[in-house]
């Protein structure tokens, strides 16, 4: 069935916080990652993701899940400037890694954004351990049902 | 390490709801079985287990995870009777097999909750395919660290 | 405006929990009152208005507001009976008077729901100092929307 | 009772949001004004506060009862500055005038904040209809007895 799966593109990022050294899917090859597009002023990634996310993060310490953030920025764009996203990631306690998609050249949708197609934030991107897009849902994802769908590719 | 689980008691039910015949450990061996103990007059049950089971009897449908409820009574024993729990199971929309254990003979706790060593109610407790106890939980269980959990198990 | 608001009719009360001796809205002139009709095996009732009037009886302490219950059962009558409410009150942590109401004469409708046209579970109604309905609403009812409603009775 | 509540000082306002004019509490004599301050990087403003004064700018719509929001900027200050404002309250739907708290002569409290000796955000301020400070809550105000509480005041 995974054969099916589309590669996932690399990520294109401008910039990260929360991690000493620039983040690649290539690098993570070989673990289970988790991808959570958001914008720090989309009331449904406040409300939802952004704390399903920090939890992720806290569960999965040790283990081969990673949780990424991508700040997704296609509207808006003077108000979600890195500096205000500093300080949204100190205010949300956000510890895990959060990368600042590169903005897109000439048009509102930055370029990770474009390459995987996502129609808006909050969106979830599950990759699975040979760099392949397992999951891409658009909107709040249910804690349970992407539990069993995380523990299970950790699994396979 | 599943080596030290310790084998899941049988269950010892009155009665059973949602069931055309009676649900044994035994005849999910192979399965695995999540046993969401509670009282319809439990609060954190009402508030938190009930729909997580609920919720769980629906993402499972079709896989080899199966949902039971043990209605466990040790308090108010006139309060909660067959009858009353079986308009809670309707009010509630609860759709997966309920069981009600066994009175205790001549002591409040009921059968399976006294082989179990169960502190109180909510209860979760997840049993493996081979028919051991992966896990044992009192209180409100977290959706997302229960999916993972329960993930992993299904592909262990 | 008040001018128009029915006489609130008299509670016929099978049983009281949570009260020395009969309460009744005669008794209670002079007072508003918030009737809060539920069931014990009401969902609705249970998720929302039930901590509301605990949290209302808790507010109007030392006020002339008085927060009182009414088990209007309706539907799975011998589910719901006097000792199982007694267990539920006392699960629920609820100290305010909480009548039983009368069951009809043969037919499902307890007789102070008859009498007051309730459509179901929950109901709140709003009753002014001289003994009027001043509010009816059937469903969840909006704690700031009631606070201002009530607070604005409290001093007309 | 009332002659103990201090006057409330003036609001020092840099720019507004949603008001065709300056809102001056001056103006609003004779209304009960309810202040929500807060900072769009609060994640407690952002989950509960704002919610509140959004729900009460609805509820109050034709009454006495003024909502007004105040960003009052104490940390963080080049994250949340009038342009992410602007953007935030699109986001959020924000429909209530909303006032940019004056900087601070060299200090980091910007000015009104600092006239009302709020502690931090969420803050919450009630004036009555003479000008006075009728109430001053620091933290998630309960929507319950905030309604009760200002309910009453406007009948006063």
């Amino acid at each position: 069935m995974s054969a099916t799966r589309p590669p996932a593109p690399e990520l294109q990022v401008q910039r990260w916080f929360n991690a000493a050294v620039p983040v690649t899917l290539q690098g993570l090859r070989g673990k289970v990652v988790v991808l959570h597009a958001f914008q720090m002023l989309c009331p449904g990634c406040v409300a939802h993701s952004i704390p399903q996310a920090r939890k992720m993060h806290e569960l999965a310490k040790g283990s081969d899940l990673v949780t990424l953030g991508l700040h997704t920025v296609f509207e808006h764009h003077t108000a979600m400037t890195p500096v205000s996203l500093e300080a949204f990631l100190h205010e949300y306690q956000i510890k895990f890694p959060v990368g600042v998609d590169q903005p897109g050249d000439g048009h509102p949708i930055p370029k990770t954004m474009a390459a995987y197609g996502m129609r808006g934030t909050p969106t979830t991107v599950v990759i699975d351990r040979e760099g392949r897009v397992a999951q891409h849902s658009f909107g709040a994802a249910d804690d349970l049902a992407l539990g069993l769908f995380l523990g299970q590719l950790l699994k396979a």
